[in-house]
């Protein structure tokens, strides 16, 4: 099956765009909502959490792996990701290459945790992809918690965003990449403030374009994932605000199992 | 020494005060940074943190411990306490106490996390010390990543302490006990907010009058204390955003040292 995981709920948004692109497909999630949140975090508990999750997933049948999570995408490092022998998807490049595709004036915002702005991955992945590209980054880590909470249409939530958004309102940017998968669950607010004439790039699509084609052309790896359109949650700490903010993303009633975080 | 931890950087406001009600005793604290917060997480987890937290500070030397934290103090129950031969103080109970005696109407307001709330724990000690007191508990899980961000003067701060507070304005207390460590960095708008007739019990100064109280009673614990007025920190995961936060709080350059969370 495909396995996924994130620091908590913000993950669920690439597992509904996955089961959208492909549907069908059995999934296994993983939230390590006893971590959560990882943007606030350093890059070395972060790759230890990282790790650790990938193992659970391996141990529970996953053959494909998805990194859910922009924080634990943008710290992980090439061999880290060799140690392990299944496929593993991360948010970011997918995200820049859509992103570049989508932008006429190849100006670019990014919007993210502490932790993934300060790594400067989306910076350096736009810049290798186009040379004379600009990119402004800004932080943004009260969005997460207000996700958490559940506060998305709320007054306090638009003023918050509308102040992080400021210093990108007058860089011309065409294209903004929604650096954290807590992100999409706030596109509206965010698109009202940012202005129509941005594009707003999610990281939970194109990620999950990206594993359509990659199955598309690997038919010995998509034969490997069973398709019963399973979706098995777990959580390393549960809460009942946990139960809420899922439901609500995934849009049904859901059930999990807790495992020892 | 004296030990103390907390989730975080809240817990520093109860070492300021215990600097401020006993000067020259020496503190070592652990701010568990690597699982912050404690507040939205099951008690189950918190109380497995908080246990390894006091083993930490016990092979640190400390002869006392000081739990710095409501949501940690809200969990513990006393057979887990007195598995531990040291004294342990927790913040809850000073707090009860100090706000019994300050309140004249006997209608109290409770602030604090989620886990804190939902725990029931200032209910309990309040009527069992006053049966006819009336309690009014607000779960404000957003003050937390407010302050953990230093927005403590902003707008959209004070905009969200409001909307937290409202539906404490008609309930007539005339005492607010601040249930969570990190509150009294935001005293000053939480006091704006609430009016100017509403006590504030600060849960930081209450449990350092509550040691000073104890120490002058036991005098062989006291003399077992080491005073040359040092403070050694410890954090499970460091960041630069914890290190303004605690020069902010203790109003002083501080270095402290990181140990696997």
């Amino acid at each position: 099956m495909i396995g996924i995981f994130d620091s908590g709920v913000g993950g669920l948004t690439v597992a509904r765009a996955i089961m959208k692109q492909i549907p069908g497909y059995d999934i296994v999630y993983f939230g390590d909502t006893a971590h959560t949140p990882y943007g606030s975090k350093s890059a070395e508990t972060v790759i230890g959490y990282t790790i650790n999750n990938i193992e659970f997933l391996l141990s529970r049948g996953a053959q494909l792996i998805v990194i859910a999570c922009n924080t634990a995408s943008s710290v992980l490092t090439t061999p880290i990701l060799k140690r392990f022998s299944v496929p593993i998807f991360e948010v970011i490049t997918p995200a820049v290459e859509l992103a570049v595709q989508a932008s006429r004036n190849l100006s670019f915002g990014i919007i993210g945790t502490r932790a993934t702005v300060t790594s400067g991955i989306y910076e350096k992945k736009i810049i290798e992809n186009q040379p004379q590209a600009r990119v402004y980054s800004i932080a943004c880590p009260l969005l997460v918690p207000l996700v958490e909470e559940g506060w998305l249409d709320k007054a306090e939530t638009a003023m918050i965003v509308k102040k992080y958004l400021k210093p990108l309102k007058s860089r011309q940017i065409d294209t903004l990449i929604l650096g954290c998968t807590h992100y999409p669950l706030l596109k509206k607010v965010i698109q009202r403030k940012i202005g129509r004439r941005v594009q707003l790039i999610d990281s939970s699509i194109s990620v999950s374009k990206s594993i359509k084609a990659f199955l598309g052309a690997n038919s010995e790896i998509d034969r490997r994932l069973e398709k019963n359109g399973q979706l098995k949650l777990f959580v390393s700490d549960v809460t009942d605000q946990f139960k809420k903010i899922a439901a609500m993303t995934l849009k049904t009633k859901i059930t999990f199992e807790c495992v020892s975080g």
